[in-house]
């Protein structure tokens, strides 16, 4: 499955870069901001697999994560707002990333034989936790709990991949609809401007 | 133990319900205060069964805890303003939550052969870690730092449940005991407005 | 390896210490401050040996620890503002935590047949989690992500150290010259001001 583990990469990367700027903006320095890119990117996956009990840890397994993230810190300081010209194309990335670990979470739910509600929630926290975490650690009240359709793309996205699963469609196929499904919904709710109600005072 | 199980997912219910309204005055959308509330409701729980290594979770062993959730979401929503007029009853279920949660932390770590200190610590985290992360997922300084001797009352109620353990009570009797006097330590702390000395600065 | 032992048990004291006198300027309460206190003792270590899957977590299998930390709450309450005459010894102490906790870490991560790098990690998390887990219960942005070449230090520690078992250096040499090092770069980048480039914003 070489192409989702690319992915998966890529989708790391742009996490890292996501809490390393929000870090700059945050005033704290190089090592600081390393750590939020780090949480940012790991956060979701290592709390899932925490409450999965499934070890070691993704990223503790596999170099790769660990490096990839420590390149986003050089990149986005050399980059610097250059970066905000590119800032579709790591929206673009940023949702694949949140697709692709909604996808993976809960493939590895289902794998330990959850019941898919379960699975689905851990698609969900592997996507958001890293986020909120980063919004934690930067002072903000998490993003995706005042904007944005994030987590309902997500849930939707859980569920579609459900049905491919459980209509037997072939593994890429039910990744490309499902990661399609979640672009879609993210990117249109953006454009028009669709929010969640806010929750009653 | 149906009474208890019962109780416990009303104490659930009732600790979903103040993460969510701590949520709305936030300015939360529907979703980040789902989430709110359900962090509020396991995260004490969840905390403990990750450092006491048992799994699952509680709360990923049994639908019934994230369905309760669930259903506190649009139950706060079209409630509104009216839960104010219920402020006594919700304080009450939450003192119950309160009790139970450190009763059933510390049972749990018993059971799994932790000493008597260690498992009222395992109790205690069992009843205040939810509602810490909730404050800071809403930024605010915890609450039970703060005010109300709202831990002390837990520590209280684990040491007369160890202590009706040691004296080989009836189970039954003992959950009312310890439930009575958390109970009572906490309404009464209110109602006289103590509170613990402040730390000097 | 008794002294070891002793002077891991002095890094806790100190690490407890800071987080209460932080709480106690963010105007908590004795529980509120007890709980700062501990979390930023035993933070890094607990979330090390989760990461690990390391049970029991070091401090619920040794009571000694909790036991110190409690300690800590009556000292610094009656100590107040006379502690401030002992900043040179308590840096002295966190510095010397600071250094310990980066090795024990990595010998655990190591032990446990992860690779260097790893280890390192684990070292790091070790020395870093409970300072920041204070920092945002007191709604602070984490002091080691703004200030201090803190983190640089354990950095370097762990290489030091890593070297030092590679050379195969009796063990409590290794100890020594690691902790040197890490004292020396701490203080050297205080007394001149050092510190890490901000990120770009």
């Amino acid at each position: 499955m070489d192409i989702i583990y690319l992915l998966d990469l890529i989708g790391t990367f742009v996490f890292a870069i996501s809490g390393i700027r929000l870090a700059a903006r945050t005033d704290m320095d190089v090592f600081g901001a390393s750590v939020v890119g780090f949480v940012t990117a790991i956060g979701g996956g290592t709390v899932r697999d925490l409450l999965l009990d499934n070890h070691p840890i993704t990223w503790m397994g596999d170099i790769t994560y660990p490096l990839v993230i420590l390149a986003a810190v050089p990149f986005t300081y050399f980059m610097g707002k250059k970066l905000n010209n590119f800032s579709k194309t790591l929206f673009i990335f940023d949702t694949i990333g949140i697709a692709l670990f909604t996808i993976i979470g809960m493939e590895k739910a289902l794998s330990l034989g959850l019941n898919p509600f379960m699975a689905g929630m851990m698609g969900m926290i592997s996507a958001v936790v890293g986020g909120v975490t980063r919004d934690v650690l930067c002072r903000e009240v998490p993003l995706i709990f005042r904007k944005e359709i994030y987590a309902t793309a997500c849930l939707l996205g859980a569920m579609v991949f459900y049905l491919g699963l459980e209509l037997n469609l072939p593994e890429n196929l039910n990744y490309l609809i499902t990661t399609a499904v979640i672009i879609t919904v993210r990117t249109v709710s953006i454009k028009w401007n669709w929010s969640l109600p806010k929750m009653k005072g």
